[in-house]
């Protein structure tokens, strides 16, 4: 429960633009790590410090600022106040309860993102906001902690691969955002796949837990779409705006993303529905073997009441009782017995109870 | 209920505009309060009486005038009169059950809000409706009752904290929003460790009283999302407003309120799923323990109908019963009985019924 | 069921504009009364005649006709050739199975209006049609039948109170429009008392009639929101609308009769949810007794089967039976009788059956 | 079902514009009907030949062309043709599957409607699709079978009764419109009434055929949505087209159409809501007859189960039975038996299951 | 479910715009067809090599080329380089999962449809991606396997039936946009009929199969509205595009797909309503079949019980027993049996539970 409200309450009654951190600690100590590069050169300064960071701001190559770690506040506020970032900005930045969004300060572009990561042990959804400031010749971006899914890009730029080196700022950010909307497709896919198990587990043998796990992959599916589904306002206003911040060129590859984060919430949705189905399908199946446990009741009673009866009618102590003096009388009782429950035993056949 | 349909029967039929105070009387007496300030001074006089305020409304220095408590309907009179508010204003005022609204009179807003509060007691929301009337250079704010949370803005201005003193009424107007978003998030996080114990509850040992517990705060999260939702657009239109008492720097904290507000919604509505699914798992675990205890009942009679049926066919008075004379005739019952048993346990073991 | 599907079927096949008075009649007579008024004086006739209307037509002080009773046609059909009211517009009129709407026909807006009344036998809500034509300087009221809640705005006419002699027709249109709206809210006041005692019925003793009672009042509550939506839509065109036939300081009222709708609209919802939840907590209600009726059962079955099926045994009629001859053989098996019932107790006190 | 999926297999793979009849053959030959009329005169000719349509294309007084039956393909290219359609607006006449919906050729309009009529066997909705070619002095009106709803118009039309011959072709079109909208009031106060019945049902004594029932009628009215549902639109574009086909003066009168659809519309969502909760009365009154059949098996086998073990421990064979030899131990077990019966029922009084 | 979250995560991580083919291999070779045709000739090359392709790409008559087999990825990239087609593009198009879409690249359009089919064994619906490049004068199509729908165009086009040699390439795709939606028909029809089999069966015998097999159906139902309804955008931009490779003509005919679109939705939406309508009607049947046997267990109980109370009375071992010497006290207690068992099952049919 607790991922969905987390202890903002700390922020309370500050002045706006106080920097709190709200989160765990995750990292004990930020690190930065400065990645430099045109079609030509490429260079890698990790870690760096806060004040190698400067001279980059203006310089013409694309610059890739990582930093790592979001409780160090004195390092946030410097590196803001050199790239003028705004006050509300950075309180966003360390505040990782943002919904994702987009925030367009005109000289630069404010984006936060959720990086999702299944947590093996007890496989819950994990989540760690990434903020972008995209510039016209800088991206930083902002991690709770170290550790992330950008190794990829990482090495096509060192190994000038793709298109990436030739291409600007946007497009790096692009890169960024495309890595983290395609890691969703694998949360998703393990997420169906346990799916997958809980509608076999379903058919052959449900139980409580059945359904508790069913809820709780339903709310892994509500935290999943909390953290998609603001996406798609963001991408579509990257293809859509007009801002000198993004060449034409790159809209093309804005779009692509935003059709990945549509197809994304739709198979959050299709999940959720199979989930509800499969709530139907687990409560109709306790009604159904509890008709089975009344049916086997009713059928041991049906035949044993009568026949209890019988045998008793034949224990009462009166001095007449016809028959109590005939060799064959009590095995004539066991034959009417017989006859009694195959009787019953037909007729529930016949009712299909059996 | 009561909090969802108070008592307005006794506006009907008075003409428009008539002050009625709808609500409970919470003061003895109006409190005012005026905090006067710039860069440079700042001025409080508490309590002030209705003519201290007036000269304020032309002073070019930023003036918060606080009115605590509605029902002494003379001196709103007169504080609308000289501030030259509309009747229509006046009366919604302190009629307590608006929705939250924006509306713009040209040359003021009028902004209804609602604070939150969790009763301790019960712990149900109590609601108190703040308005603000926001001027060129003044902010009026209407509240029901003494003790808000406004006391960091206080003391912000006193001290001299922050950029407060520094900016318009605007900020001051974008200050207290802010504060009363805020506060939502205190109350979403108390109601959010309720869930959590719920939760727990439903797992370990649901009763009757979890489920009326989780109807309860779905009311109140239905109550919560009546005060929050209407917020949004209140919130949206200041940040969007081209009004000239609105300074182009703070429309970035508005946006920012206007996040927050999107962020508590987003909260409501994961905690409204919740609660419904938790109700679906209560509803199925009493299925579930219903299907237990039947299984008892039908593990009971199965083996010990047949069983009372054998006894009952030795206890008959015939004449003639085999083994009746027979030494270990009573224990041959036994052993069969004790075997029947066994048999049945087994089958019933096999079914997973035990 | 009939108040949603009126006998329309009547008009079928008729010629467009052809009045059809639908609905039952309800009052003998058609009775006409005119007030006419300004700022200086006010003049009532009633009853009135047809033709004593005709010259307020173009009287420039302020009339108000009220016609009640809609069955006499020739009455409508004189006053709407004289008024130059469209064919279709009588038409709408004199059937009262109308949605709130407004029709905008430039030199004068048609209004219908429903009027709500709570049934004190039945307690049911009962509709009545309130059609308006606003005019430049007059305002017709059209009522089903006598007997309304414009009596306090009669009185203001009269006694000169408030504004409203002050100002021109659309203002007496926006109250009797506000009068309607006021209305709702005690109608909704007494829903929502119904709706907070049948929570505490169904706390305390839930039945099979308390269920039809729920679903009676959402019934009322699909009626009130079908009666009452429409008018938001009437009310914001009003509000917006830029015709010469509303002046401008008119149109802050028709915000607040406006922001009043919502409200209602926004109860209706509350209590509806408030509804729909107490089926939820009825259903689960009696699956809990069902659950505790079937534990008195097993509790009952559980214990007294084994001690039937003991003594059983020792009513065989066998030869030897092992302490037959004792002399506290009775009281052993009284005593391992009352052994095994108390281990069953003691054994559904832990699984907390009892 | 089928009424809700029709063969179209049949013609896939046709190039586009092929006429396929889809449908039943209803007529056993295609029937021409001309009605030609202006203020002065009124011609009628039926049966017409194909031919003797041609020359009233062009005539200025207004023709209103009838064509029953659509199976005879060539009779519809060849009029088709004449009066210029466009091939697939033939296909989708033929094609008796089409939603109600508006096509604007410029030249003419193509309107699709559904005409409806309870089949009085099976108490279903038939329909049978109308459409309407309105050109600016013709309409075509093609149905698939003989029999309809315009008589009346035809007879007004005739007689010039109402303002029929004084209008152009739209108001003729608006006419046959507004026919088969009120005839939807006459279908949904049939269903209303079943409805109503259903409800006395309900609570009278409700069975598994009620419940059919009621899915029944909720399946007619997901039927008759999707008649009426997209007329809404399709009336809503008449109302606001400056189409040069429609006179300015008919324009209220499709307002007043499309006023009836929203009523229709709004009738049929409150009684899709009622069939719904009724569905919820249905399972929680079987649920309610559930208990009481389990509390009177349980205070059976609670009364009972304690005595007959009781009697059955004075039926033990031992030597040494307390009272055994008392002349009134008989009589004091009966004694016993009545007290433990009366205790248990009291107990049960008390609990309320009695 | 798998065909909900094909395996996408090979791509993660890979530089946008490189190719890599996800989905099965279904074919072992790629196959090219080139058929190039105006109204005067028409050339057909079946199986043609990529560079054969090459010179239709500026040649004035209309030119489709269908490439079945996606695996092949150097055939694609030479036929994506040759066609100045986007590298993104190039990735949709070997990525079947994309949802349908239509991207504009101002040269040409890029049209993604999903054709399906029924697997006759499972009856599962299969999903094949078709990816259309409409250029001024051809169109390529690619699809994931031979075989398809098209064998009728095809077959119109030889053989010069209708009007598809005289329009042009958008007349082209538009045929094939047409074939796909009216298969969609088919799959609907036979999935009707299905939901027909499945009323009748949850009439007469419902079975827990009977519920997998509804969920079954719904889980089809929700991934035909995947594939069908982004296409209503799709064919709704088509029909209002203004650019210049789409021909005014072709206009009307892509609002007719667009129509049929709308159509197929529809009917998926009925079809979901009714399923849901059925697993009501399930989940009633299974409680009233508990409740049937609850009945007939209490009945059994009912009778029975105080039957053998009564008997187990006269077998107590006491000296002086009532009646016990009496000769006909046997027949006496089982005619006293008698009108108890007849007392009780009136009681039970006036009650209705016989």
């Amino acid at each position: 429960m607790s991922k969905f409200t987390k202890k903002r309450s700390r922020k309370s009654g500050l002045a706006p633009g106080t920097l709190v951190h709200i989160g765990e600690q995750k990292v004990s100590k930020a690190k930065i790590t400065i990645i430099d590069y045109n079609d030509a050169n490429c260079e890698i300064k990790s870690p760096a410090s806060c004040e190698e960071c400067y001279p980059y701001k203006d310089k013409p190559s694309v610059t890739w600022i990582n930093i790592d770690g979001l409780h160090e506040l004195p390092v946030i506020e410097k590196i803001g106040a050199h790239f003028g970032l705004h006050p509300l900005l950075l309180e966003d930045l360390v505040n990782t309860e943002q919904r994702p969004k987009l925030e367009d300060y005109d000289s630069y572009f404010f984006i936060v993102l959720k990086m999702l990561s299944l947590n093996p042990q007890n496989s819950e959804i994990n989540s760690e906001q990434i903020s972008l400031i995209l510039g016209s010749n800088f991206v930083l971006s902002f991690q709770e902690t170290e550790g992330d899914i950008f190794d990829p890009i990482r090495d096509r730029i060192k190994n000038n691969k793709g298109r990436i080196r030739k291409m600007g700022a946007d497009f790096l950010a692009y890169s960024l955002m495309d890595a983290i909307v395609d890691n969703y497709f694998i949360i998703l896919e393990k997420l169906g796949e346990r799916v997958e198990l809980l509608e076999d587990e379903l058919v052959q043998k449900p139980t409580q837990s059945t359904l508790h796990e069913i809820h709780k992959l339903k709310r892994e599916m509500i935290f999943l779409r909390r953290s998609v589904w603001p996406l798609r306002e963001v991408l579509a206003s990257l293809e859509r705006d007009e801002s000198p911040l993004l060449t034409p060129q790159v809209s093309p590859f804005f779009r692509d993303v935003y059709d990945h984060t549509i197809q994304v919430i739709d198979t959050i949705e299709t999940l959720r529905d199979m989930l509800s189905g499969m709530i139907d399908i687990y409560l109709s199946s306790i009604s159904n073997r509890m008709n089975a446990v009344m049916k086997v009741l009713t059928v041991i009673a049906t035949i044993f009441m009568p026949l209890t009866f019988l045998v008793g009618v034949y224990g009462m102590n009166f001095k007449f009782i016809p028959l109590a003096e005939w060799l064959y009388g009590f095995y004539s009782i066991w034959a009417a017995s017989l006859v009694i429950a195959l009787a019953m035993l037909i007729y529930f056949k016949r009712r299909r109870w059996l």
